[in-house]
Parts: C-alpha cells; structure tokens; sequence
C-alpha cells in the first residue's frame, strides 16, 4: 500500500522524536513491501517564527490531502506570553476542528519492567489498561459565543454540542468496548449540566444497540477519584471534550511513563493525527536524549486505525515493549539493572527488535 | 457568644454523624461558656419524600437567618432517576446560590496513622497539606441559557462570570495563602477559554496586593496530573466552580482517608454551610458504623471560619487527632494495632480527649 504521511514534528523535542518514528516506519514499511511518503511541514512555534502563524496554510492543505498526520509536540516558554490566536496550541486545535478529528484515543497501560516508577502503589496500578475516548471537536473549546461582555465586567463561554457529535463520539466507544473487554465506563457531570443529561440519554439509547457491552454512567469528578483509587475497574471511558482533557491527563501519570504513551485523533473514514501524549520539553530538545517510544507507539496507532494494518502495529508494540524488557531506557525512565540508552541508540534497538 | 446552628442531616449516614458533631459542639460551648442552639431542618432525598421539594421553603428560610449550617449528606439511589429539578443535589446548589456561599474550602491533609492507606506511595504523598478554594456559586453551574436547541436536536450550557465574582474568590485565596506557607497556584485553561485568559488576567492584578504570596499558574490539565505525582508541592490551589469540583475530589481520595474530610462553604460576612466531604453512603447508614470524623471536623470549620472561635477548633483538631494516635478508628480506616469503634464510641473518645 502507498501512504502519504505528513509530518509536523514542530518544537522543543519534537523534531528528534519524529526521526525515531520515521525510521521505525520506513523498516516496517520495506519488511511489508509498503510505501510510505513522508511530507514535511510547519506548526506551532516554529510556525509562528517562521511564518508568523501557528498553522500555515501550506500545513493546512498539506493536511488535507493527507492520509496521516504524525505530530511531534508544540509550544514552549519563547510563545507563552503571545495573544491567544497566535498561540503555539492554536495551530494543534485549528487542525483537529478542521479536518473534524472527532476521537480522541488515549490508551494507558503500564509496561511492568517500568511499572516501579508508577506514584501510585503496585497492587493499586497492577492490572491496569484503560482506553480513554475524549470527544475532541464540540464542547467548551469551540461553543460560541465565546468573549468578554459589559465592558470587559464579565465573560462568557459556551459549552455546545450538537446530538451528531454525540452520537458518533458514543457509537466509536461502544464499538472500541467490543473489541476490548465490553465495558464501556460514560463520563458526565448529569446532576448538574443539560449537555450531561442529553449525553448520558444518547448513551442508554446506543446501548440498547450494543447488548453485549455493559454501560456504567460515573460523574466527572467521581471518576477523578476512581481514575486513582481503582484505576484497573476501568476498561473504556468516554466522555466530552474538557472532561476528557482533564481525565486523560491525569490517567497518564498513574503508570508513572508519560513518555511512553501514544494518542490518536481520529475521524470516521481513517484519517488521523498521531501524538505522543508528553509535551516539547524543551528542557531537553536538542540533547538527543527525549524518549522516542510514545512517538513510535503513536505511528503504530496510525497504521492500526488509518491504515488498518494490525499485524504491522503489533510488531511495533512487541519491538518496543522487548525494548524495555531488554533493560534499555531513556534518561526520563528507570530500569533496574538496565541501561540507559539515547533518542538515537533506542531507536536502532526497537528497529532491531522489529 | 450565642449562636443560631441549622442542621441539616439530610440522607443515609447524614442523621447519625450530625448526632456526634452536636455531642461535640455541645461540649465545646459548656467548657468555653458558649451557647449554641439548634434547629434541625430537611433536605435533599427525605425532604422530597415529606415536602415533595428537595429543599423546602421552611429549610430556606431558616437558613437565610442562620449563623452557620452544618450539613450530613444529601442523595441516594432511591432519589436517582427524579427529573433534574427533583434531585436532593438541587438541595444542596440552591441553598449554595440563595445564601451566596461563595468560597469553598476543602483541605486535605494526611494524618499520620492513616497515611499506610494511600493510593500513593508513602514518599509522594508525605508532606502534603493543600488547601483548596474553589468558586461555588458561579460558572457552568449556574450560566445561562442551559437548555436544548433545534427540537432537541442540540443543547448548551454557558461558563458565565462577573468580574466580581472571580475577584472575591481570588482575594479569599491570596488571605488564605497568607495564613498558610504564602503559595498560590492559580489554575485554568487559559490556553482555551475567555473566562479563564480573564481569570488570569485577574490574578496577576490581585497579585500585586499580596507581593508576600507567591502566584504560579497550572493548567487544568497540568494540575490533575500534579496533584499525583507532586501533591506536597500545593500550599493553596485557587479554580473556578467546575475545574474545583474535579480537582477536589481527585485530591480527596490522595490520603486514603476520605471519611476524615471536612469543608466550608462560606460568604464574606462569615455565614457558612459545613458538612463532609464523603456522601451518604447509603449502604451503611443506619448501622452505626459511620465515620464521624469528617462531620466533626466541618464542625471546627465552623467555629474557626464562621465564629472567630480559633482555640475551640484547634481543640476539636486535636481531640480527633488524638484519637487517631490513640489506635482509635471506624470500619472504614484501617490503623495497625488500633482498636475499631463505631460511630458512637469514637464520638466519645473524642469528647472524652476535649
Ligand atoms: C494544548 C491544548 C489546547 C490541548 C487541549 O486542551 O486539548 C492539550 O492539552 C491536549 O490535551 O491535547
Ligand atoms: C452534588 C453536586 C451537585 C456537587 C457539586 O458538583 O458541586 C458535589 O459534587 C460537590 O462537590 O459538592
């Protein structure tokens, strides 16, 4: 198969981390007999200084004519103070609304040579894999009107939804919870807020459509607490857009290896943009030393859901995971008894173990 | 002094830990030449049940000239599936809104006998003390319009705030800090919504009356992640109603000891609501076995924030945390050697620690 790739690696680490995926893809790309062409482009800071806009448009068309999108990370503290539309993470949700990126996928699971680092206690995290679905197109972050009233006195956003966006961000969870353990956990603040209570309405009609998958309704802040006390109850969490913001944030701290964790961004047809979940860190760009696995898991993601080649995927996932159980690690991670490798050296030894 | 207390016991386990902050307030008031009387009114799921009304225009005015209210838990199963307008939570919300109670404060501190039942480990929880101060009576809570659309077909709910509102609560937090280690972190989503670019905009100008308190910044997002892997890096956390509710309760369950929690919900002329952070748990009211701690402790707030009465609520602090060291605990707190008690008796042992 031939697959147009575009690439935004974007800031801090991010451009190393995208060479590491790369690698990895073209190996899997020769061992398949698939073809894979990469096209590079701009977003974020690097966008702002060079093109004085967080998302080109260069980017944007390159985007949409895509088949995946693989992006590294964008911001840094060099943007920080500028006026909100010009902002590093504008150029992030400009893409996801314009090519409709409704499904956001989070995976968290712990790999158990680093499951020590976990701030959580062993037989809390032990056992855990959750799959958070956060709607990633409506919602508080694109409802109108959105601004300032009565002469800056006071400020309004809107949280909107509309029962499509709903429905379809639903119909995606139930359908992930088949191909997991069928159960399929809602999230929703429905003793307070109208968007909730038709939510949680969309979800008990659908499930009527998906008999074999159990549904629990959890509020948004009692699956704040259960998320840490019981992290391995859940199986699939769906939930709106800041809510899923919130819960996939603090999800991905509980295995104790943000850097290992991939993202996908998805539509119905297959497009996607692929992310690991950590940031530019631009404490350390440029040292060659940034942890590639949550990028590479992320292009496993994207041959998975935009590609639908499973097998590919899972030989990523098995090269990476051998990785670890081999003892090498990335400076942000500990092994005991292991060795710590760089961006590069971790690269090779995941393609090794291809 | 002479104060004018309303109860409100409301569901499940609410009747019988209000038995024991009553013993203990009543003990304070003889030993420090205090009187304070009590009027016991209804709310949530039993006033629906006898009113029709989850608060009733008896408990409303009552509380309009009340002191202080101390407050059991509202809800249950049994009051789950009644139309929005007919849950006890409309109970609780519309007594926040009518009386102003603008500030909620919820602190969550360890102790030390209890900390063995962290979901955390030991080195990441130990040492933590936050205070969280969260809006009560504004935001998506209580915006408007929050409704459907289009025939059903879509539905908003509106993130509204007056300057004044953000203004009062963000003061409430700068004195706090000053009483507490001079820290403040601000929290928000300002990389996406207006309310909160403005909400920043607002601490920074407040910060330069307090230069003695230090202002950090954390993103929503930023901040559920923090508050696992870096708890006893907050003094006080300042957020808006919703971003607080999640974050609270995330940081309830930190300890291990979510039945020791108290809160206050308070006005600026000193007018507060005070009840547990834990629910009603309908499983084990009636059985005697309750946790009063969290109640007794709310009952301290009371005499601190609402009364002035620091000594007595050190008092009542230290009575509970004898109690604690002595190996005294209910069913629900494990303490190694310790003696389990039921509601009652630990009731006792800390009047009797007085
Ligand atoms: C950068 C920011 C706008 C973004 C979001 O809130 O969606 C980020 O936190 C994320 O989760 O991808
Ligand atoms: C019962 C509910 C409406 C309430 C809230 O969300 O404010 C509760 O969760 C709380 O935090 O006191």
């Amino acid at each position: 198969m031939n697959k147009q790739i575009i690439l935004l690696p974007g800031d801090g680490v991010g451009k190393e981390i995208m060479e590491s995926a790369k690698h990895v893809l073209n190996t899997i790309a020769s061992e398949f007999g698939h073809s894979f062409t990469f096209h590079q482009h701009a977003i974020g800071g690097e966008a702002i200084d060079n093109n004085g806009t967080p998302l080109p448009e260069d980017t944007i068309n390159a985007c949409r004519q895509a088949d995946a999108i693989l992006l590294g990370a964008v911001g840094g503290k060099k943007w920080d103070s500028l006026p909100g539309h010009m902002r590093p993470e504008k150029g992030l949700l400009g893409i996801r609304k314009m090519l409709g990126l409704f499904a956001n996928l989070r995976p968290v699971k712990g790999f158990a040579p680093l499951l020590h680092a976990s701030p959580l206690k062993e037989d809390v995290i032990k056992g855990s894999d959750i799959l958070i679905i956060r709607e990633l197109t409506g919602g508080l972050y694109f409802g109108q009107p959105s601004e300032r009233r009565e002469n800056g006195d006071a400020v309004v956003d809107t949280l909107s939804y509309h029962r499509s966006e709903m429905e379809r961000i639903i119909d995606k969870a139930f359908q992930s919870a088949r191909l997991r353990n069928n159960h399929l956990t809602s999230v929703d603040k429905a003793n307070v807020l109208e968007s909730s209570r038709m939510w949680r309405e969309i979800v008990n009609e659908k499930s009527k459509d998906y008999p074999d998958v159990t549904v629990e309704h959890v509020l948004v802040d009692a699956a704040a607490m259960k998320l840490i006390t019981q992290p391995n109850q859940f199986d699939v969490i769906v939930t709106e857009n800041l809510f899923g913001d919130i819960l996939s944030d603090e999800a991905s701290v509980l295995t104790g290896s943000l850097g290992m964790l991939p993202s996908a961004s998805i539509r119905s047809d297959g497009v996607g943009l692929y992310e690991p979940v950590h940031g530019s860190a631009p404490d350390i760009a440029g040292k060659g030393i940034a942890n590639p696995m949550g990028m590479i898991l992320s292009a496993a993601m994207m041959l998975k859901y935009s590609f639908g080649m499973e097998e590919e995927a899972a030989e990523i996932e098995e090269a990476v995971h051998d990785a670890l159980e081999q003892g090498y690690h990335t400076p942000d991670l500990q092994i005991k008894g292991g060795k710590q490798v760089t961006t590069k050296e971790m690269t090779e030894i995941v393609v090794d173990n291809l």
